[in-house]
């Protein structure tokens, strides 16, 4: 189910770096990680691929020199899900 | 240089698809690409990728489920330079 604003904000503690923004009305979980140039933001992104095919659920993804902007969010709810977190988590991960 | 509105709009008549998009008073060239799923989504994010390491000049990539997002300006001039229209070119023929 889509989770409460009280039960976003508790979540939200757990995945430091993570924001909520708001598009056209849902609520997505954003983080910005930063790159030393393009070869690594793309090979982040493709990282990020690889666990979104084997979990079924799939991120926007913004590649650019330097940066890579992640978003998850569950379009089935038109918002956020316990999962998106999860993911957003699994993402950190990778990362580190 | 920057080109001029006029050579933009010329230029424009050369990379069917593609539409200049302004965001922060940066004019960008901007194509959508459709796809299938994830999987054919990030591979042509992945060949986009390879020519920009290539040029030495790099895009904005918005990677999503069944369809990918490509923005080419340069960043130097803040704004179109000729060779943004040739990798405009260049990712419709990856594309192709």
């Amino acid at each position: 189910p889509t989770l409460t604003d009280a039960e976003i904000e508790d979540l939200l503690l757990q995945v430091i770096g993570w924001q909520v923004k708001e598009v056209v009305g849902v609520k997505r979980l954003e983080r910005v990680f930063k790159f030393k140039n393009f070869v690594e933001a793309i090979a982040f992104t493709d990282k990020i691929a690889v666990i979104a095919e084997e979990q079924g659920h799939h991120p926007l993804i913004i590649t650019e020199w330097g940066r890579v902007t992640v978003q998850w969010w569950t379009h089935k709810i038109k918002g956020l899900h316990r999962n998106d977190f999860i993911m957003s988590a699994k993402t950190d991960e990778i990362f580190a």
